[in-house]
């Protein structure tokens, strides 16, 4: 892991130095973790030496916890931590001020993440370097995963199979959205994640089928349609899974119809994730099979995005996304449906851009994808 | 609600007005709950007319959410909804946009959470606005609280009571502090919370009495000191309790020492709560009882904070903290002390400061702190 970030580090500052900036500031904290290995709250990584080659090493910026267990933080050779006392302000000013006085020329920042009045406090204690916009750079590296983050998504998709193969495997009607899903998130602690991806979604009857459906205290009935969307959270790595599924022995035909519709829109994504593809392709494939159902209306902004250290990562999958999927990029596939009054369908997977010649899509979260009547 | 909220903003709206801002941009989304009583992910909101009277509606940009029911947001007559299309941008370049073609000559926007990047974009669309700095105009505002949320600090508070008075009565030896953690977040939402006010802390033997500790997989063990941290959170509004226990018949004589020290310490702060005290006096009071008893090494940075939509809040309880306590602000007293290796006591209480003719501070959070043995 630390030989991973350091090569990460070296990546990124070779990237800063061809944009002639001589030191990078790092604050956002899924950009920090990706480079460090850890994120302490509100910690800062100053990245050095990007255009001199100067030999000063890396340092992260974090305000000391008293009682904090150091062990718990492993870093590599190449990284040193400063921990301010707790009353010692910003991490980001005290960065700055170690920049100017090592006269630095010039400090690439993460602008759409710092806030203006960031921005100016760490301006004001560097007034002779030139802060220029590390953009999205660390989000871009970020994109496509080596193969140990692949496996933590690996591991983060059969915790969260397991926490909702065994939850169907109880008694259902009669219990609440909201104790469903803390159940939820109970079994994926049990089964070894960090904590949830994102709080767990559980959507009954007219509720099913709803993007960022909140739990409420509405009690499954017989004959609903049961949505379900959640994620485990490993090793800082997320994953995502969802699913809908009916109450009761039979489902009713337009329940059936529904779902096999949704169904079919959730392959066509599946299959269209090809390496070169335009994620705008993607999102068409799986958008066109319920466009040309005439649902239209009311369809989500995106039929799917990448996972890892965060939940929304990019690539988005939607109409006006740009860009092209390349291979070992991790991303969902999950339209849906949802009636107003009626309730919907909602079909999500994290999968893995593959080439073909490799088997194509790895899909991550198995739970099978049937109609189940439970 | 939705008059309060009307009264709040007309309060911001004169503020603004005696600045000389012509219009507000509030993004920060606890800001926006305090002033509409809702928040949506992503939402703004555009403060009208501050200078000019007019007679522009405040208006609350967000993203449509499909399938979203409309009927959970209860809004006031002088606010509007513009929900703009999942894929349309940034709602606060659109809220910039119609600020530009109303001709308002300057816009207020909150510089300690707008990005640079968000703030260049909004510049760039109203390039004839000159923006100003909206400062932390709203969490001044919010500092002080009218009798409605004190009552739904209150009922948090119940609630938290509650879940943790539920989990003493239960077997706790062999536990993890992870599934006490979840336990513990589960009876919360039983009793009535949205949710939880903030990650609950749960530590064992060694672990316990660290501030920021995050539940382990260690088991309670006879003899072992348990601290506990949680909060509900109830209408929006977050309380924030903490207890230490022993496990065991009786607990051995450096915990009494250690839990009585602290006790006296909690209490030194809870009874310099008084109208007017500077804050860091009432650091001062708690900090000082563990200072001479030789703990000057790895004390927190703060013995205290408010509460209130968020769980860190101003005032801070810290030595270098500005500013006078005032009526009706709830604040946590909550000091502790964390001998490595062994563990330690941390015991936290919410409290609204009330003049000593109202009966002195107002306990929120009144499970007993004696030393329970478990």
């Amino acid at each position: 892991m630390s030989e991973a970030c350091a090569a990460r580090r070296e990546r990124l500052r070779e990237r800063c130095a061809a944009a002639g900036a001589a030191a990078a500031l790092v604050s956002r904290p899924a950009n920090i973790r990706y480079l460090t290995g850890t994120a302490p709250e509100g910690a800062v990584l100053l990245l050095a030496g990007a255009a001199t080659g100067s030999k000063h090493p890396d340092v992260l910026y974090c305000v000391e916890q008293p009682g904090a267990d150091g062990g718990e933080v492993r870093l590599d050779d190449q990284l040193r931590v400063r921990a301010l006392p707790a009353s010692g302000g910003d991490p980001a000013v005290a960065a700055a001020e170690a920049v100017a006085e090592a006269g630095t020329g010039s400090l690439a920042v993460e602008e759409h993440h710092l806030t203006v009045a960031r921005h100016r406090a760490v301006a004001s204690v560097a007034p002779r370097t030139r802060l220029a916009d590390l953009g999205s750079a660390v989000e871009q590296q970020r994109l496509i995963k080596d193969e140990e983050e692949i496996s933590a998504l690996r591991i983060a998709a059969e915790i969260a199979d397991q926490a909702l193969g065994e939850l169907l495997e109880s008694i259902l009607v009669g219990r609440t959205e909201r104790h469903l899903a803390l159940e939820l998130e109970r079994r994926l602690v049990d089964h070894g994640a960090d904590g949830r991806a994102f709080p767990t979604s559980v959507g009954t009857g007219p509720n099913s089928g709803r993007p960022g459906h909140r739990p409420t205290d509405r009690r499954v009935e017989e004959g609903d349609f049961l949505s379900v969307r959640l994620g485990a959270s490993y090793h800082g790595y997320r994953c995502e899974i969802g699913r809908t599924f009916v109450i009761g022995t039979s489902p009713a035909d337009w329940q059936i119809e529904l779902y096999d519709l949704v169904f079919a829109a959730q392959r066509a994504g599946r299959e269209a994730l090809v390496p070169g593809r335009a994620c705008r392709e993607v999102d068409h494939a799986a958008r066109q099979v319920l466009d040309s159902a005439g649902y239209t209306e009311g369809l989500a902004a995106s039929t799917g995005h990448g996972v890892g250290l965060e939940i929304g990562e990019d690539p988005q999958l939607a109409p006006s996304a740009m860009g092209k999927l390349d291979a070992c990029v991790p991303v969902t596939v999950e339209p849906g449906v949802h009636l107003p009054g009626r309730g919907g369908v909602r079909i999500d997977d994290t999968l893995v851009v593959r080439p073909e010649a490799d088997g194509g899509p790895e899909l991550l979260t198995i739970t099978t994808k049937e109609l189940l009547a439970l």
